[in-house]
């Protein structure tokens, strides 16, 4: 994994950075963009974290993960930021900005580091492997290719990205090169079994309840899993969408499925829909048939619905793509 | 890790062994146990496997999990074996025989490879070594030592030994020792994502069904959670024992639980005992003290009691080591 020329010489001869994830930020968003940030101050460059949602909370362990601003507090701040870069997302909607009309999100040069697939091209520079397992493995080889120290701060976010983005080692993405930096990574500081169970296992009792509310809505056909959470559950349990979280992958242990849903109500016939697969299944291709994306085995979708028609069409768009 | 020169010259000098691994045998045992036997017979050895139970399904892609004779077949099958050695398991009792009368069991010489702590001395030639990850990472070191190719199957053996002892990288024995050695079993054919899905993912839905059975039994006060499943349970679900591998691991998951017990009915009055602990408390102690051992982390106990005497009795054991 080399880092493309133009990307260091960006790096090395710009400064007043805006380095922002997407909107509901990940392990791997989250840790990219502070190990980024780091990396770019001990290189001498100003810059500034953004992230228009906040950081759940079982990211607040991540050192550097209260340095993002919010919309508010960005634009408040009157921070002079000349270039951004996208770390984990490739288009400018998934910051949650409708438009850069603001004079605070003009900039003289974008780049984009992600391994998402895209349809579009969007930024100036633009580093964007699909086949990476992490877009915290890119920011990786970045610093090691610019010659730079990997604290044990770094070395902390870095392997978050890698343990959210793997599953914890998990996932077809886990290669050996996944295990390599997981090894080095924790000879500079990373603790594996701290990272875990801060990240998977600080569930709240009322999450708990939750997640036992929803398994007993599990609708199990043909291989197709579906659980569905309301709002009313949300109130029962005083439970939010954040709490929702790796809910999906929860399925998977359960051998017949190969493809699993959680649909989630946000509003009035409107919800949101996440999907995981196995056995090679690729459910970014039926995410973005309901206008959504995401990866091969992990994507997902919003979209304004009656609960019971969106069913049908999901289970039958599912089914297409299983036979 | 370097094997002991005993050790060594044991396996080089000797031929027809027995390999053994515990009752109820788990992922370490079976993987460790089969590596080994794959070990010595590519150096020319006759080894026969063992276990006195059944090797659990979720084994069963293991290559080589079919060779294991259970104590009938073995006793029919008059093998011929001189040296035993004792995998993942320090004592005879933990092979579920009861007194090694009989003349199958009569050895020259009985070795023992073990990672766990022991109280007594047993075997004529030792390698215990508590700080071991999992006894396969010392099987790892031992087939290097030797000079052996690690084939495809016994690497996907040897990965199976170090996911299931580190829940799969998440426990605190997660060192970066074993990072390195799962990459190079990943490139020598494991494949981790196949290896996961095989051991944690073929849940039937009637286990499922158990777990969220037991799930609605928890108890949790002052940071311990204690589940029961009773034998009603298990039949309603038509599941057995074998189903409850990982449930007690599982409510790890909330964040104010510091010690998870499940208690499972086996008999009339007789109940198995699973402990898991975080935060560094000690559960192996409170096993012990009532008759039974294991890991720091993971332990458990058998014992003939009243449910509620047991439950007030386990809670205030625990308790004190809280305090």
């Amino acid at each position: 994994m080399i880092p493309p020329h133009d990307l260091i010489d960006f790096l090395q001869t710009s400064d007043n950075f805006l380095i922002s994830t997407h909107v509901s930020p990940d392990g791997d968003g989250i840790g990219s963009s502070i190990a980024l940030s780091m990396m770019l101050k001990s290189l001498g460059k100003k810059n500034t974290l953004f992230c228009k949602d906040p950081i759940p909370y079982q990211y607040l362990f991540l050192p550097g993960s209260t340095d993002f601003l919010s919309l508010t507090s960005y634009i408040k701040s009157n921070h002079k930021t000349e270039n951004l870069i996208l770390i984990d997302c490739n288009g400018i909607k998934r910051l949650g900005i409708e438009s850069i009309e603001l004079p605070q999100f003009k900039f003289s040069k974008i780049a984009v580091i992600d391994h998402h697939e895209i349809n579009k091209s969007f930024g100036d520079i633009k580093w964007i492997d699909p086949e990476a397992p992490a877009t915290g493995l890119m920011i990786y080889y970045l610093i090691k290719h610019l010659g730079v120290k990997i604290t044990s701060e770094m070395a902390t976010n870095l392997y978050t990205t890698i343990s959210f983005d793997t599953g914890n080692f998990r996932y077809e993405n886990t290669t050996s090169d996944v295990f390599r930096v997981a090894a080095d990574l924790t000879d500079l500081g990373a603790k594996p079994h701290i990272i875990y169970s801060s990240l998977f296992e600080k569930w709240t009792s009322n999450r708990f309840e939750l997640l036992l509310a929803v398994m007993n809505t599990l609708e199990l056909v043909d291989g197709i899993a579906l659980g569905t959470i309301t709002r009313e559950m949300f109130t029962k349990t005083m439970t939010t969408e954040d709490d929702t979280e790796s809910f999906v992958s929860f399925i998977r242990i359960l051998d017949e499925v190969v493809v699993s849903a959680i649909i989630i109500e946000i509003d009035y016939n409107f919800y949101r829909v996440s999907l995981r697969s196995k056995k090679g299944i690729n459910v970014a291709e039926i995410a973005t048939s309901f206008g959504g994306g995401g990866h091969r085995n992990a994507a997902g979708f919003r979209i304004k619905a009656d609960l019971e028609i969106l069913k049908k069409n999901l289970r039958d768009r599912i089914k297409a793509s299983l036979s």
